[in-house]
């Protein structure tokens, strides 16, 4: 009987368990919300939008009436409703929509953003600790607004939610292609649009010192071609950053990466003749800071208690990677140095450096962040490990994992560089923990990840196409629990989610035909548009091999800068021909056709536009592709495709799978399956 | 003998002008430089662009190191080139393009912007006075450059260049709906594109007031709604300005337009028990500074004391428009005040007023710049005269003309309200002094014109599409000779300017897609981009009579903002029924066909749409005109037009005609004349 009862209660749960589990995915094929919540529910209620909407606030608070305030504008210009009141009320009855919270936070990893969302008919609340988690839940409920064709509703839900992950961010270099403010702050609201909560602005690097000096101005005057930001406006940013919630981790990046730092005061180099210049290439440079000279940490402490006010976080970055110790070795003063205080490596003598610089931030009341490298024995546990090497760089395991056992907190970046420019099902499917054998404590020591843009192949123009919409499927993976993971249904989530981006401020749609337009000279670019749907950016630093062919100011106007990961129409194809090659339904053959007919006549159309230098290159490829298509689609039409006429497919794609100006078509695997089975289907020998 | 030979003389001088003219003419079909140059002569050389290309400047100054440098990577980044040297050099031999000029003005009216540009084989020179006429070299330089094929080019030319008109400006009003720092510097980078040279800002009217103020904080804190320029933003604003040779003319309007003042500030007001806010409407509304208090001159001087240095134009715009007096005449103090002194209407009072500010802004090294209402007979004769009313405001001459002859300087807005809606063939007509009789001292005291974009019903999003490319050709008639106003020709040039100026930076063409996914509910937009190509706007305020429609924050994502004065298929349907109607040529013929059938079409395609609030409004209108083009088409087919079924369509086009979702199909025309042309063509009786 005792075990029976037990048996009927745990298949009760169970019960429970799998319908809440099947409900969310029966949600999430109905919903557009990313990320997904930690648990949600229907209840058939319903609040209709209309220009009586209004807001109340149960007590004051700047960060939930700024939120409030743009949750209006935002829903105004989605749905072109009058709303009648544009700002928040407190403590109104009778409001449309309640925000209840308790307190405001002071951002940190310990920030409570949990909330509790219900809505029930013609009534909204949001309930949480915190102001950062009304903050987090109006990013959900402007996700929850749905047109039912005459009105747009909030459909009635009860949500509970709350991050799996205390730090997640994004990182933005600005050194290498300075980013303007505006910019800035729109990746910011794209970010608290999708929850995340950490902005490391890499602010230092070879190619520019990005911040005002007022202490040492040659920093920015020398160190940035006029491009850096002024105090005012650092502070405006990390301003406008902790009104959505987003703490702003700024980096100085020492003792190497110094080459900016360094044509301003080439005094504190390791190599004292050494030409110091601002660099214009990619890749690891020599210019060090000279970790033997007290001047060096003379200026870091002037220029730490300079800088260290504007970031109110309490931790800095501090860099600390590839220093290849070029100039220490080549410097005697700099041996006899290390000789003479028992530092036998140059690890040891960039830890005497980093031990030296974690009690000047102590000083300024910060905390060390620094890339995986600053993990040195005498290294305190407070400072935070940022992983960014991995199997690539030698590390079969990790850097992440040591770092934990080691008794750190860390957060991974090494599996999320979104300038490798790979697929969003890549990105998705790394969790920072994974199936790792991890103690409790070991677990809650991993805050989180962060999305790592490096800025040397991206300008202003494009870096919101390189950033999104792959990074709101990271945020994903870094807020929702572990078990979301169907890419099918994140693709088509994330589909929508891309369109809201944009509509919040992003570029990265809108600028595509701006870059076409230019490749052609100011021509009709629908041929064009077409090609750009199939192809994507040479992945993993290929573009830049070496990293000499662009320099900072070669052009970013170029068809690569155009496509870009996850090419849209070739995912659609490969949907097309999976599901062709599964059944030869008629639709499915129609749809296939109608791609094949596409690339064709594409390619016709781009012949008749008066030729231009950018044209040139997307010739023969372009030719290729149309030859493809129209042999397949006349194989397809007469169900006539013999091995030869395969063979011969075949090598054409091989010519056609070679890079070009930049970028490849990725329809290749497609056409060849689609070859192989019109082969078997129709070989007439 | 003598007779004859002034005979000679003058045919001789005749045809070279001729020739010189026709000429012009001639490059004007192959080149699209705008504004179009005083004086350009073929010379069949021409300059490849290659990796190799340098600049060199034959002085230091910051002014054209910067433009150089700018233009160097809009040079790279307009062809695809990896120009090696990404900056000028100085005194450098040999170098591709050498900029020579004698010194580095100081911003006004005076400045000479005149150049000298030859293009001669792998060779170019631009000589100046100054270094503004440099930076106006460059901008026509810029526009030079063209594809062979292969490569881009500069064709060789000879250029003498000056401008007609001294002041040739854009006033932007960022008080109704406020502007950030990036969107007015990518119009100075577009107004400078365009050789123009006065911005005029205006800072200050009833809807908010937008400068910081360290004296009067409650100024931004309470009458902006947290949407105003820092003094330092305001300051780098002025910078960049300055560096395109553009200057900047602040305006803070008084007494009038005074409700956001008032709202921080109202023991300033005429009414003491008036309740200040913001407005959030449109319209002339009844907040006035109060005239008769000291405190409002303390208080004035204090500001201008404040704000003049931030500013270092000799010239400070102070409104004084519109003031309706309600509020002083219903004030018995205010009454009373007049009386004492002899002021006997509100004119006088206002006079009074002007008389003591231009006393305190001279004190600050400045002198006035106001609407037209500011010429009272004691205003000194140093104020420039701004006129905004004409015919429309009761002024049958305008306001210009007298205040010429009364001996002043003066500008024309009156005829370049661009916010009025109209089209660019208007604008480009009105010339500032076209046939007036004025003497010569009269006709030089025009000093030029300025586009006035009022911004009630625009935002962010869409003031570019407001402003441009219209103004592009206004620029042309401030600057050009007189003789330059072939229509046909204008918008040749302005098409393909249309695109350049998106990519220096506007957002006018790449906003419209935005907003239409917006208006789709993020589906397919391609069959409202066809509707949208012949809508417009309401024009002349009629979005918004009464201006209660919209409020500050009302949605301007509608279909109505991604349509635009001058419908591009508009405007070529209308050319194609011309040439029809003509000659009934087969060519023409299908030219009008695919026009009908594209939105017979795109009515279908947009039938397929899932319904969504914003598409109803277009469902009525599309469907009749998918229904009177499916008509036509049959008609023409057929070659069958009964008056019956001219009757039946004109009856449709009067349906078709009405506004709807504030915006009106403006093809109604063209199909009127396509259906009298059918019916006399084709009538079966």
């Amino acid at each position: 009987m005792k075990v029976f009862s037990i048996f009927i209660f745990c298949l009760f749960f169970f019960t429970i368990a799998m319908n809440s589990c099947f409900s969310q995915e029966k949600l999430s094929g109905q919903l557009n919300l990313m990320p997904w919540p930690k648990e949600i529910k229907s209840n058939k209620a319903k609040t209709i939008l209309d220009r009586d909407f209004t807001i109340s606030m149960n007590r004051k608070g700047s960060r939930v009436y700024k939120a409030a305030t743009k949750f209006l504008r935002n829903l105004a210009n989605k749905t072109g409703v009058f709303i009648d009141e544009g700002f928040p009320f407190y403590n109104r009855e009778k409001a449309t929509l309640s925000l209840v919270f308790k307190e405001e936070a002071n951002l940190s990893f310990n920030t409570d953003e949990s909330y509790k969302l219900v809505v029930n008919n013609n009534k909204i609340e949001i309930t949480a600790l915190t102001d950062v988690g009304i903050v987090r839940g109006l990013s959900t409920l402007l996700q929850l607004i749905k047109s039912d064709g005459s009105n747009f509703v909030f459909e009635g839900f009860y949500i509970k939610d709350a991050p799996r992950f205390k730090w997640r961010g994004l990182m933005i270099d600005v050194s290498r292609h300075f980013q303007p403010v505006d910019l800035i702050k729109r990746n910011l609201d794209a970010m608290a649009f999708v929850k995340m909560n950490v902005f490391h602005w890499h602010l230092s690097d070879d190619q520019g010192f990005r911040i005002e000096s007022k202490i040492y101005p040659k920093l920015h005057e020398l160190g940035s071609d006029g491009e850096y930001y002024t105090q005012e406006q650092i502070k405006d940013v990390v301003a406008y950053a902790n009104n959505l919630g987003i703490r702003v981790i700024p980096e100085i990046d020492v003792p190497g990466h110094a080459a900016a730092i360094l044509t301003a005061y080439p005094e504190l180099g390791s190599d004292e003749n050494f030409d110091n210049k601002i660099v214009r290439y990619s890749g690891v440079f020599d210019p060090t800071l000279n970790p033997t000279k007290p001047e060096v940490y003379t200026f870091l402490d002037n220029l730490f208690k300079e800088v260290a006010p504007l970031f109110p976080d309490e931790y800095f970055h501090i860099g600390g990677d590839e220093n290849e110790g070029k100039h220490w070795d080549a410097n005697p003063k700099i041996q006899k140095f290390k000789k003479k205080n028992g530092l036998k490596s140059n690890h040891d003598l960039q830890t005497y450096f980093n031990i030296k610089l974690e009690k000047i931030l102590r000083k300024y009341g910060k905390k060390l962040v620094g890339w995986d490298e600053i993990r040195t024995p005498s290294m305190p546990k407070s400072a935070i490990i940022h992983s960014w090497r991995g199997k690539n760089e030698g590390f079969e395991n990790g850097t992440l994992i040591p770092a934990l056992k080691n008794g750190y907190h860390a957060i991974l970046s090494n599996d999320y560089y979104i300038d490798r420019m790979l697929s969003v099902d890549h990105y998705y499917k790394c969790d920072p923990i994974a199936n790792a054998d991890l103690t409790k404590a070991e677990e809650s020591r991993v805050l989180g990840g962060e999305v790592t843009m490096w800025s040397e192949l991206v300008t202003p123009l494009t870096i919101d196409s390189r950033i999104w919409p792959r990074t709101a499927a990271i945020a994903e993976r870094f807020w929702s629990p572990k078990h979301i993971t169907n890419i099918e249904n994140m693709r088509k989530r994330l589909k929508y989610v891309n369109h809201e981006l944009e509509r919040i401020g992003l570029t990265h749609i809108r600028n595509i035909d701006v870059i076409l337009r230019n490749v052609s000279n100011n021509q009709d670019i629908s041929s064009l548009k077409i090609l750009a749907g199939i192809s994507e950016p040479l992945k993993i630093y290929n573009r830049n091999e070496g990293g000499t062919e662009y320099k900072t100011f070669s052009p970013f106007t170029l068809f690569a800068d155009a496509c870009s990961a996850d090419a849209p129409d070739a995912y659609e194809f490969k949907k097309a021909v999976s599901a062709y090659t599964l059944d030869g339904n008629i639709n499915n053959k129609e749809n296939v056709l109608s791609f094949l007919n596409s690339w064709e006549t594409g390619y016709s159309e781009f012949r008749k536009l008066e030729k231009s230098p950018n044209l040139v290159g997307l010739e023969l490829h372009y030719q290729k592709l149309a030859e493809v298509s129209h042999q397949i689609k006349i194989a397809i039409k007469r169900e006539k495709f013999s091995k030869k006429d395969k063979d011969s497919i075949i090598d054409l794609l091989e010519e056609l799978s070679t890079p070009f100006v930049d970028v490849e078509i990725v329809i290749i695997e497609p056409l060849k399956e689609l070859s192989t089975c019109l082969n078997r289907r129709f070989d007439l020998k």
